[in-house]
């Protein structure tokens, strides 16, 4: 598995709703913007991903709600991804007070990789490589 | 259990995204929202609910993503509560395309019921009435 | 002129912030609805615009914030359209409380029509048309 | 006048709409956040003048969109604040590719100084000095 990635981002005033915390669905907003990130990481972009036609639509998504984060909260999110089945990812994320690590939210998403048409596909090649950067790297643990 | 409610509703430009369905945090504010219709249906506002010092924030959501939406398709809405343990409301979903039936998202959210500060309290009295409609509209009355 | 429409709607838990109030940038994705609203009044939904190759980006938008509007209050949205220049459309919108009348915001958004290619274009002449309804329909001013 | 603040930030896939561009009212929600961090380089974040009392809603908002900005466009934010009368400040904003320099869009927001019971006062004297940081950093060296 790749290793998890993680960032620190704030929690905008458009985030907030009338009880002072974030809106709930923003939660997967912010799942989205730690997909885009975690990709950069692994040496593609997913705009990269597209014009290469690997689509990712979701076929599922979780969120646990597990406390509030008021404007311009400073959070950390950890994100990490694994292979499910033939032609499934799964992104992991969590979400914390950057400071105290008191836990915001947490959750998932499954993502079934489809072509440009529409289709499930196999993983490709290179988006197996992506996730196993330590054996693409050639570690060279044969020194 | 009270008896499902639904409603149409139309896809927003706002909603679509760049794979011209709908992007896939729409799908918890289109939830939301049937939450509100659902509590009005039931006799009491959710505005009301919250004036009355019971808020419904959400500890978990779930969403499963069947089928595109795009800009301008009539949705249909299918959203029904449960009470579940003493201080728990589950809200669950069902969104079709309006003509033909076609599965678009279904899924649930999990609420805790809390006062004004915060603490989690009994589902009121009056929050379990609003639910039984047929048993304080006084059914059986023939027996 | 063709005729404004109106009609009414909620405001969405989704649209408040902290502050309780409507967050600004709904009142662009108000503005917008509208305008699908309005192209439908006129006898041809905005997505079939589209789909007959004339779209219609923002060059320009206006919004004034007059007062407050909170969860779940019932506003009415008029909206009218103008022609401006050759290739050019000027929506306009009032929002309001729709028991009080007390304004809510107001603005205007301005289009240039470009076909599928991303080139301004002439006003197609059925745009002209579902614009001139009175005309189209052969008001027979002359009897 | 206090310097001009800039950052970069990418356009997330939420931004997004069917065209591939971003969404209209994606603008506002960009110079909301360059409200936030031009508070913070000011030297007090916003979230601190509400809780000193100082809420700034927004009066009137104008965009002008200039270009194209896809899914993952690095950009770059230009974004100055002035004083206009005795309780107004209007923020400016300036967005465009970060490489190329092509414009996105550009506007402004116009916001009233009220406390917190919704009055509006005049500019606080911590803010006027937030705004001089040349006079408040005991400029006059050279004397």
């Amino acid at each position: 598995m790749i290793e998890p990635v993680s960032y620190t981002f704030r929690v905008r005033y458009a985030d907030t709703d009338q009880l002072g915390s974030y809106y709930n669905a923003r939660a997967l907003e912010w799942f989205e913007v730690a997909r885009t990130e975690l990709s950069r990481e692994m040496g593609l972009s997913y705009a990269e991903w597209e014009r290469r036609g690997a689509f990712l639509p979701l076929v599922e998504a979780h969120v646990r709600y597990r406390g509030r984060a008021v404007y311009d909260d400073l959070l950390k999110m950890e994100v990490w991804v694994e292979q499910e089945g033939l032609s499934k990812l799964r992104f992991s994320n969590r979400v914390m007070q950057a400071e105290s690590g008191a836990p915001v939210c947490d959750g998932w998403t499954l993502h079934v990789v489809i072509n440009a048409a529409g289709r499930p596909q196999k993983l490709p090649e290179w988006v197996r490589e992506l996730m196993l950067p330590e054996s693409s790297s050639g570690s060279g643990c044969a020194e």
